[in-house]
């Protein structure tokens, strides 16, 4: 069965994005220091419709979770930073633009039910049944391949308390940002977790865990 | 001069000690899972008195912390677990037995003035004249070896906001704790890390980062 699994890059103090988030600036006040060390990766770039860019650990880890994803899912305020009724939507296409990144399915956690809407090689789909039913979904779209949580740090700690996340790497941007969206909610109670590989690079450290059960 | 560094164990989620923290258990709920990476170790051991123990990276850390450290600067709490008047403290000698673990001196932060505490081979001062003057103190204290901000959170927090740290090693454990103690406070702006060394075991990731001015 294919596994579930977040990659997701935190400021030291864990923060996903900076305070004060907007439309425009959705990573919110200093948010894009936390991805910098993505941005020149020829893998970041090929996946975005750009030649060139670096080699190295850090484009090999991007590429390596991009080659294991076989569908995404992710929150509503994600897809599009709404959260109310589509028509109240002030982006109701999302803002991943004509050609989103993912090429696979997302499933899109929502409590208003919609049609799929196709980007390019992707299809969001909206799921009003919750978390273990996205997630269901994805699997089978899969296939093989592996379900990637996308995020917010909101949907990922509802599928990391309810022990479905099976791996968590998280990118340790070199940043303390002080304020902002905080990756861990509050648990019931402490989750062991087993750091199975560790690479570093002037911009990032990258920690792989497996979730204990 | 004396460099002024800060090494200190988190949990994956940033905690230094869980909840609901006591006299009986100052690491508070689940905490001592934080630390198990240095109970085994032969300089764990040697530091508490005890023979044997492991060798490896991750003794070779705590080590090389250890031989560095010509002065130790803490707060109140992290003493005694008091903060009030020393008349009123439960523990006015502190926690740390007859034999503290730190062979030097050691200048604790408090609003009450005190004459110093002598103990085994340590030396509690306590410095009535702020962060600063603490720091100074310990400076001249530490000759050519450098001084250790051991804690609590809320002063190497003071330290780095007010720009006096120059390193931060931050020992990751492989565990969410979910609730606790928070290592980051509010900053006021964000602060650039530089990682200039990454060192893992299956029990923490030793991440050592320079702090940018």
């Amino acid at each position: 069965m294919a596994g579930v699994f977040c990659d997701i890059t935190t400021s030291l103090d864990g923060f996903v994005a900076g305070p004060n988030q907007t439309l425009e600036e959705p990573l919110g006040a200093g948010g894009e220091q936390l991805h910098e060390w993505m941005y020149s990766l020829a893998s970041f770039r090929e996946r975005h419709g750009m030649p060139g860019g670096e080699h190295g650990p850090d484009s090999d880890i991007l590429d390596e979770s991009v080659q294991r994803t076989g569908a995404v899912v992710m929150g509503r305020r994600m897809f599009s930073g709404g959260e109310g009724p589509w028509d109240d939507d002030p982006n109701p296409n999302g803002w991943w633009g004509d050609e989103p990144p993912f090429h696979v399915h997302v499933f899109v956690l929502t409590h208003h039910p919609r049609e799929p809407l196709h980007r390019g090689e992707t299809a969001f789909v909206f799921v009003t049944e919750g978390i273990e039913a996205a997630v269901e979904q994805a699997r089978a779209a899969a296939g093989s391949r592996d379900v990637a949580i996308a995020g917010g740090a909101n949907v990922v700690q509802q599928y990391l308390r309810a022990g479905i996340l099976d791996e968590l790497q998280v990118h340790v941007a070199p940043v303390l940002l002080g304020d902002g969206v905080s990756l861990f909610g509050d648990l019931d109670a402490p989750i062991r977790l087993e750091a199975d590989r560790v690479l570093d690079s002037p911009q990032a450290v990258h920690i792989r865990y497996g979730v204990a059960r």
